[in-house]
């Protein structure tokens, strides 16, 4: 597998484009992604029980498992707790995609949005911006920046990934962008992410596998528990490579056969531009001065070993001890010990490390005297990585989180206006 | 029911102590709270896998039923992941106090932590502590006041209650203490309560109300979303009012019949002392500039109600809102949207409150425009009430919590030493 630059603009036949519509004050907030030609398409969304009208309006395309041309994305405002106006409106916006890019309906079209909820959408400045944006689509790496720059709301910096695996002899190039996490009138912090590929592959084959890779990569970060009404991560497949079908046995999904090489190399692939994205999103996380990623082996089952690392990530009193650079064990056993997992904890090894070193702190679910000033050392660094060895089975999971700062607070405690 | 002044000291038959064991550097550490005479005793305890050994050894005491005469707590080390070493502390902590108080065995003496974990208890300022606080127990005002402040840790006042009932033409009186929620040390915010009865009741019935009391008192706090590995609640009661026996029906628990009369009332006195050391425990939330009530009504069950209105007050996004005194309704719909509760998102009416006023932010799921003027006035105040108004059915229930603050990021986030 090769790392490419170029985001979105290395995957062949796509183009794309990033302007502004007049929905935010100043910035790029209207992205437009279109498939040369019809694209088999994938989508997981939030569980909220307030879902977006767009998360309605794309989940009923997806299900359909209708070919998708094209994903039309607004930032600036969620179209969320909008009432049926907001899903008419989501439904307009795909409309109007469809007629700028002589698509045949607005059912060929995915929409998203994101920012702040309760307000209509201004759908004057939207659907003068989609048809602007549809005049501007190209294959340029220009392009793809500022479709990756257009979905942003209080980001810090862009985030996009490719990578090039080989198919039947053919180069094959998965791409994506995401946002997330906080908003310029803060409301909630929405996670959006968009992979497309030029890959030969079956919607049903391609949701199969997105199902698979969100669950030990978006779904193992956070950055402060809360699961926005918009989280929406969406998939397209051209085919445009020429590369061989990806098919996860003889026969299409699904079957109880050993995965195809093809489709566990491109499954790979998938993961990493998954998990990239959804650190990336950690790393960019509101007010967030560290990045810790929390490591489980020896684990009883996998559910068991996600549930302890995502509990070490998500503890306030983890994260504020991060902040301090505070190597609290006892923090960090007891965000275990109330996970819900099943685990033995007289016999954990718990060890924190950065690239300044390792420190063991838990020995046998007992303290082990430690050198503070090691520890504080270790501590300094930006990336942190807190790691639980179990003596209960084989199942490791990993998960991504950041520290709780002043600010944070600051960010989340401002007055809206 | 009356509410009485005294404390513990209200209640028959009980003697109290608090003193400097020096288990702390400086401040009242060790408490005794003694019966006269046997007394039945109930508990509930943390449901954190790593348990402290004073939650270990009081469990074992608690599921045997025997008659207690004691409770012995220490502040200032939680005797918590302290290995086998830490139980038979524990057992030496109770055998201890047998001794000083002329009790048959370390059987009928109950033990409690709080504070620092990870380090051994320091048994000789232990043990010469109990001894020395055994000699001092009394019925007075100042020996119960002694002992509420003994139990502290990072608490900025006192939490003691006590109220009265008539129970066959006899006063019987209900009084309690806690702590929470916070350390010296910072490791997590423990919370301990014990509340004494001079009322006539069995240990089972006591149990059983304890059981109940706890699920819509203590269980609908949060402060910060950590369950400690120390949550003890004791009660005990020792029939010293020479009141009538209390049953839950014309035999001891269990039954099918309707509550009598006096178990309704004591059950009412009983939940109220609760819901009352619960409220004060958030009141001194680490950093809280801000006492959030939660109401649900119209929930289609209260489980539904529970869960909605424990995500309300957890939810970091609502949390940092109250503190920027932002009347932002998206992030409270948006908690109860994750909360995992059955309720339908487009009837709900969402107000909030205090003593400045109540204004409406959303009707029927959909944003009614307010004056922010006035949202800014309401939320000014100390005391907020966050109330959902749903139409699925008629369960309701309320959750207590705090804002987050800049101060609880300072608490927690400064080095241990």
């Amino acid at each position: 597998m090769n790392i490419l630059d170029g985001g979105l603009s290395a995957v062949k036949g796509y183009k794309t484009a990033g302007i502004f519509a007049g929905i935010k004050k100043l910035k790029k907030d209207l992205a437009l992604i279109v498939s040369d030609t019809p694209a088999a398409a994938a989508g997981v969304f939030t569980v909220n029980t307030v879902q977006a009208a767009p998360v309605t309006y794309d989940k009923a395309i997806i299900s359909a498992g209708n070919p998708v041309r094209a994903i039309v994305v607004n930032s600036g405002n969620a179209n969320a707790c909008t009432g049926k106006p907001g899903l008419l409106d989501a439904a307009a916006m795909a409309a109007t995609a469809a007629d700028a890019l002589g698509a045949q309906s607005g059912s060929e079209i995915l929409v998203c949005s994101t920012g702040v909820i309760g307000v209509p959408l201004p759908m004057q400045n939207i659907e003068s911006g989609i048809r602007k944006a549809a005049e501007l689509i190209s294959s340029t790496r220009e392009s793809a920046f500022d479709a990756a720059q257009a979905i942003l709301t209080t980001d810090t910096f862009t985030k996009e990934i490719a990578v090039e695996i080989i198919i039947g002899g053919k180069p094959v190039v998965l791409a994506g962008i995401a946002k997330g996490s906080g908003m310029i009138h803060p409301n909630m912090a929405t996670l959006l992410s968009f992979i497309i590929t030029d890959a030969n592959i079956s919607a049903d084959t391609l949701q199969g596998l997105l199902g698979t890779s969100i669950s030990s990569t978006y779904n193992m970060i956070s950055v402060d528990g809360d699961t926005s009404t918009n989280d929406t991560v969406l998939a397209l497949a051209n085919g445009a490579s020429g590369s061989p079908r990806i098919k996860r046995g003889t026969e299409e999904e699904p079957t109880e056969e050993e995965p195809t090489a093809e489709y566990t190399l491109f499954a790979e692939a998938f993961d990493y531009v998954h998990a990239y994205l959804a650190k990336q999103i950690v790393r960019d996380g509101e007010g967030a001065s560290k990045f810790i990623e929390a490591q489980i082996e020896g684990a009883l089952q996998e559910s068991d070993a996600k549930l302890l690392a995502k509990s070490i990530i998500t503890s306030n009193l983890v994260k504020t001890a991060m902040f301090g650079e505070d190597a609290n064990w006892g923090r960090i056993l007891c965000a275990m010990g109330y996970s819900g997992a099943h685990f033995n904890p007289d016999t954990v090894d718990l060890t924190i490390a950065s690239s300044r070193g390792e420190i063991l702190l838990l020995k046998q679910g007992l303290p082990v005297p430690f050198d503070e000033n090691i520890a504080l050392a270790i501590l300094k660094e930006h990336d942190i990585v807190i790691k639980a060895v179990l003596q209960d089975g084989n199942a490791a999971a990993a998960a991504w989180g950041c520290d709780l700062s002043y600010e944070y607070v600051k960010i989340n405690g401002e007055y809206r206006t």
